[in-house]
């Protein structure tokens, strides 16, 4: 088992990918054979040194190029071909690597992986899910995030497809239940492409309890939340900010007096204990659904934990059979 | 000054609306000659003598009938003529009142204003807009909010034209800022009617900042957010998930061992303290934008106080200019 991390990527790269990489073999060495940075090897020996890390159970990839969040997604297979990202990629395409992770750009991830894995057959779109935590034990899958930003019937079924399996992979949950997001509950809301969605999914082998709306997100109602890429990648990038602004307000009224001083300096302990039940670092990452290969995407902030569960997630979906089962899948109802 | 209210709207009404209605009749005794409850009349007196309220002071329309939550809003045109909501609307028409405000159904409240008002002249569907805290000093207003969901550049641009005389209106700051929602940042993201309605808001006389994204909506980045009815709708539902969850991860936080109960315990006065900046009470009713009168929704779940706010709303509106200045903002630039 070896698997492959994007060390530009990220906006803490290359450390925080080194020291996640490192913390991986820590605690995963029965579990895998090599964690390989792609990167470019003389700043990663260098930012190792300088922060006194001892990389020599990592091996390296020299790239001399890398990918920016600047760059346009679909230029990288013109114009970057010797950056990590597409070397990571290319060498899990001819099978040297079992997975590859990057923390860097989302849409350039997706890009090269859909042309240089190729998609999995009967799949129109690959897509990137997204987790949300609930009110229940389980978060909440929600896609498409931002790949797709058509909503078109088919993709939307698809997705639905590619999700119900996916959250069956992690959190081990036969038939996952699947919301079709909506503004409301009756067959007939939405647009012609929500309408048809809802009566494809209906017919589908899905366990698909009908439509949902914004609140039942969070809410946990269905365990699998879809929708086109456009709506998808709103809410996600919306309820990141919502920790900012509760810290706003909960300085704002510590302001007031002396006497909200001091509660909300008594209240810290609790505050921040019940936000880690919102913690985005424990999912890791997702899987570009859809293509041929494990290549799995990480939030750009990435810190060393959210890497590390990045690259034990690859690792636990290389030792899935998420491609065979899609592929099934997308046969059977398609 | 004669403000209407639907005193069967609502979540739990008669009650909030007479309590709503006599508070704001004590606020608001100088600007206001008379507060009209539309419903059934043995209904709100029975109420009223069993809470032990004195509606002397208000005025009584009695109605037979009354829309529910669950009426679909094309049907009362037809069959619901005797209800409070169409009753309120008819007389707003024929000028019998200034104002009607109503926290029923939203879908109802729109269509019969749409049809019995009429639209003013250049726009093509009217809209209803959300108010979202943020981190800065006012919230954000984001239009459409479920009215029109397809997503269409023309209609983009009206609602940009209309939020921004709103915002405008209410928090008396010349000029604010409009972003239109998307994806990315740059003018070529999004789908064909996004790149389009961004051209027209860029050639247009509003302050058009661009671009905005999920992320910007609480922060605050623009003070106006426009987006079709389906990603707005789904936006403000999921906004208001946000408290439960907080609130039961702060639970679930608590019963983790008796240092984190007292911990918590302490916590309460804060945490209230800060969540009440992101109090939707305050906003009170949103208008209908876009039609020839004043007709104002308000949350199905209002409190008295968000009653009352949206009263005070409706006067307000009432004695403004609001409906000349749309129609003089549309002309201008279609």
């Amino acid at each position: 088992m070896k698997i492959g991390i994007d060390a530009m990527g990220g906006d803490f790269a290359p450390l925080n990918e080194i020291m996640g990489a490192l913390s991986c073999v820590e605690e995963c060495s029965s579990k895998v054979d090599d964690i390989v940075l792609y990167g470019n090897q003389s700043t990663i020996e260098n930012v190792a040194k300088k922060n006194q890390l001892d990389i020599s159970k990592l091996s390296i990839v020299n790239c001399l190029d890398a990918v920016s969040m600047q760059d346009d997604p679909t230029e990288i297979l013109k114009t970057k071909k010797d950056s990590s990202l597409y070397r990571g990629i290319e060498d899990l395409k001819n099978k040297k690597i079992d997975a590859f992770a990057s923390a860097g750009n989302t849409g350039a991830t997706l890009a090269t992986s859909t042309v240089l894995l190729g998609r999995i057959p009967g799949v129109s779109r690959p897509t990137i899910a997204g987790f949300l935590p609930t009110t229940k034990s389980t978060p909440t899958l929600i896609l498409d995030v931002g790949a797709t930003i058509d909503q078109k019937s088919r993709f939307l079924l698809e997705f639905a497809l590619m999700g119900s399996i996916y959250f069956q992979s992690v959190y081990n949950k036969p038939n996952p239940s699947i919301g079709l997001l909506n503004v409301g509950e009756e067959e007939t809301k939405g647009t012609d492409e929500l309408r048809e969605a809802y009566k494809l999914l209906k017919n589908s082998s899905l366990n698909f309890i009908g439509n949902v709306e914004g609140r039942d997100i969070l809410a946990g109602t269905s365990d699998v939340v879809v929708c086109d890429g456009y709506v998808g990648n709103v809410i996600l990038k919306f309820a990141e900010s919502f920790i900012p602004l509760l810290k706003q307000k909960v300085k704002e009224y510590s302001q007031k007096s002396i006497i909200t001083k001091i509660q909300t300096a008594i209240s810290i302990p609790a505050l921040r204990g019940a936000l880690q039940g919102l913690d985005y670092e424990e999912y890791g990452g997702v899987p570009v659904l859809g293509v041929n290969r494990i290549s799995v995407v990480g939030h750009g902030s990435s810190t060393p934990k959210a890497i590390k569960n990045m690259l034990k997630r690859s690792i636990e979906l290389a030792n899935s059979n998420l491609i065979d089962k899609i592929q099934s899948s997308i046969k059977l109802n398609t």
